[in-house]
Parts: C-alpha cells; sequence; structure tokens
C-alpha cells in the first residue's frame, strides 16, 4: 500500500512515524519546494516523485495536510487524478469539505484533535468510505464519526465552540477575582471540583486567548456565521468579550 | 474546649464526626426544637443546654450552620452573648457577613466548599482572627484565605461565577451538537482535553441547572447585583440563556 502526502509537516511527520508497516510505502514530491524543505524531507523514509500529480495516481491513500486556506485549490488541483481514498486533515470549516467532495471521488472529511505529534494521537473521519480508514487503529486512535461529509468539520466547530466561549469565560471570572485579590484563591476553590490541573490549564488558556485574540475572534465569527439558525447566546458572548479586551 | 451549634444540620453533623479529640466537648440546645429533631441529636455525643444563649455563653466556638435566610437574625440574638469565636457557615452573601460582623465580636466568615458530607472537607475562613480556627487542621482541610471579613462569601460568588456560567454554556453546546446529532461525540472529542469524566460531570451540571433554574438564575442575578462595577457579559449572557429555557 501507498500513502501520499500533500503537505509535510508535523502531522504527515508523525503520521509516517506512527504508521510503521513494512507493507506501507510512504510518497510526496518535490514540484515547487525550496532546497531546505527537501533536506528535511530526506531525514525521512519516503518516496520523492516529480510532481504531486504523480503523488495522487500513485497512492492508495492521498492526505492533504497543508493549510486551512490552500485545502479547497488541493483537491481541485489534484483530487482527480486520486482512485484512492482522499484524506483532508487540514482544519477546515464544513462547507470547505462539501467543496473538496465535489472535487474528489472516495474523500473522508478527519481531523487529529488534541496533541497532533503525540504518541497516540486521536484522528476523527467521516465519510462514505470511512471504514477503510480503521486499519490505522494498528497505528494510532482512529474513530469513524458517521458516513456523512462534513460532520468531523461540524465536530471540530462544536469543540471550538465550547472551548473558545469557556476562555472568554475564564478571562471574565479571572479578572473579577484579580479585583478582588483572590484570584490565586478563585483557581485553588476551582481545583476542588475542576481537577488538580485547572489553575494551570486556565492561565494557559487565558495567556492563549490573549495572545492570539485576533485570531480567536475571527474564529468565533466562523462559529457564529456557521451555526447562523441556532441560539448562541453564549459564543455571542464569548466574541463581544474578546472584541472588549 | 466547648464548640456550640446553632443549627445542627448535615455540617454541623458531620463537623462534629471530624473533630474528634477528647478535650473538645460539644454542646447545642433544645430551644424551639420538635420531639424528632431532638431523638436525633441524642443520636450524637453532645450536651444539650435549655437556651441557645446558653449554648453562645459557654461556646469558645459557636457555629452557626442553619439556613442563609435566618444566618443574621442568629448573629442578632446570640452574638451579643458570644465571647469566643463566632464562626458562620451558612451560604451567605458578602453584604450578609458584613452585617453579621456588627452584631458579633471575634466573627470568622466560613464555608465548606466541595462535598459537605465528605471524611475530609474544606473549610475556608477569612477574619481578623481566622488563625486561631487552624488548629481544625488536626481534623479536616482548613484554609484561611484572609484576614477580612467578606473575602470567603465573595470567594463563594467568584466560584459560582465560573460554574453557573459554565452550565449555561454546557446547555447552549449540548443543545447545538445534539440538532447535528453529534452529542456523544461532542463528549468524546471533549473527553480528550477536559478528563475522562467530561460527559458525566457535564451532564450532571445540565440537569442540575435545568432542574433548578429558577434558583440558579436568582443566584446569577445575585452576583451580577454583587459584582456591579465589572463587567460581567459572560455572566449576563448565562443569565439571558436561563431566562430563555
Amino acid at each position: 500500500m501507498i500513502i501520499g502526502f500533500i503537505g509535510f509537516g508535523v502531522v504527515s511527520q508523525n503520521l509516517l512515524k506512527l504508521i510503521n508497516n513494512p507493507k506501507i510505502t510512504f510518497i510526496t514530491s518535490a514540484e515547487g519546494r525550496s532546497n531546505k524543505t527537501m533536506e528535511n524531507i530526506r531525514q525521512f523514509d519516503i518516496g520523492v516523485e516529480n510532481s504531486f500529480k504523480e503523488v495522487a495516481i500513485k497512492s492508495d491513500i492521498l492526505i492533504s495536510a497543508n493549510s486551512p486556506s490552500v485545502a479547497v485549490d488541493v483537491s481541485k488541483k489534484y483530487g482527480k487524478y486520486c482512485n484512492g481514498i482522499y484524506l483532508d486533515l487540514n482544519n477546515i470549516s464544513p462547507d470547505s469539505t462539501f467543496e473538496i467532495n465535489k472535487n474528489v471521488k472516495n474523500f473522508i472529511d478527519g481531523a487529529i484533535i488534541g496533541k497532533i505529534d503525540s504518541d497516540n494521537p486521536i484522528m476523527y473521519i467521516s465519510g462514505k468510505n470511512a471504514e477503510k480508514l480503521l486499519f490505522l487503529n494498528d497505528f494510532l486512535n482512529v474513530k469513524l464519526i458517521s458516513y456523512k461529509i462534513g460532520d468531523v468539520a461540524i465536530l471540530k466547530l462544536l469543540r471550538s465552540t465550547y472551548t473558545k466561549t469557556l476562555s472568554a469565560l475564564l478571562i471574565e471570572s479571572f479578572e473579577v477575582a484579580k479585583n478582588y485579590n483572590l484570584e490565586n484563591e478563585f483557581f485553588d476553590v476551582l481545583s476542588v471540583t475542576e481537577g488538580n490541573k485547572f489553575k494551570e490549564k486556565s492561565l494557559s488558556r487565558i495567556k492563549n486567548t490573549l495572545t492570539n485574540s485576533k485570531r480567536k475572534r475571527e474564529e468565533l465569527e466562523e462559529i457564529i456565521n456557521y451555526f447562523d439558525d441556532e441560539e448562541l447566546i453564549m459564543v455571542k458572548a464569548a466574541l463581544r468579550k474578546l472584541n472588549q479586551l
């Protein structure tokens, strides 16, 4: 079996390390890549084709793991050459998965949630042929969500709905606690019910949200636009909170 | 040393069980109590005085653990007879602690957070003489928050700010996930970062909030009134969310 990569960042590199089976070989291409990137690629046990078109033709599983902004374009360019499974692992919206599905025969919508470079990452998949990727459970933790394209992307949005709104709540509670000089006690008291790592995790969430507040606001806007019909009182408040920072 | 109880519910009973030292005796009174309550009290190793006034006079530590609605009245009635420490363990507002402080000489503002009938409850205390209760660490987990009356009550409000707003967020996220038939997957995905018990804890919070939504709304209103000067975007949204249920 041949697994081809379009995009060879942390996600692809980690998958290559984890999927350790002599019957599986990996390929990618040097097309349009800098010498520096190629030097990096040559550190791995991976075949290098002349073009991504060839990678698409030869792959039983073609993995697109680039960046959300190019995911649809990549599917337009190379999807038609892929007769195997086309697995997208970019952090894309449900609408982008529907778009990609038009350009690709056997599309599977995927996401790695949690630490992407961990020893046992969890990969969520959905799509008509998603079962065909369950053999990867020998190497990592694969969870079939449904046979519907878009479900993994929606699940990512739902996750994001919760975590980003929670961060806004943490920012607000922490502000008030600080005004009463009770911020450490606030974390201590909540650790009793929220677990030992509550303080550490909360401070890291607050810092991360404040540092990347522009991106977080854009992601909250995306969520609000996508779940347009839903009554999103809390999520909209989170966006207002971040807008006021 | 004599510890006196005004109010002999779960909190008092558990403290009596935990504070196990031959040098410490316990008293309460039969005043105004039903035969049934007295039968219950006689199950415990506790002296019974004729009046709560006598309990107040004799106690080195007088514990008021009744109900929030009578806490201030109790301090008015018996506070003046108490030359020892007066410890209030009712779930009262910061303003009520300031009120009680006017009626009592050595007031300590206290709260038991987490399970009140556990083997190792955590008791938070604040007040000028709060250090004098640290010897109770031999029997339970005592945390001195500050020397300022009201700080423990504020800490309870801060805790409540977080947990009640979180419940509103959980209700909203769960609703959206359900509309996409992804509610189980939503919990699974979040368990990766929020811990194994995320689903169980979240469902119990959602149920608890829906069952007691009137009380939860009142508590959110109290928080909003107390922290009036603060910019409470998230907490106000939580109240709107619960109002729309």
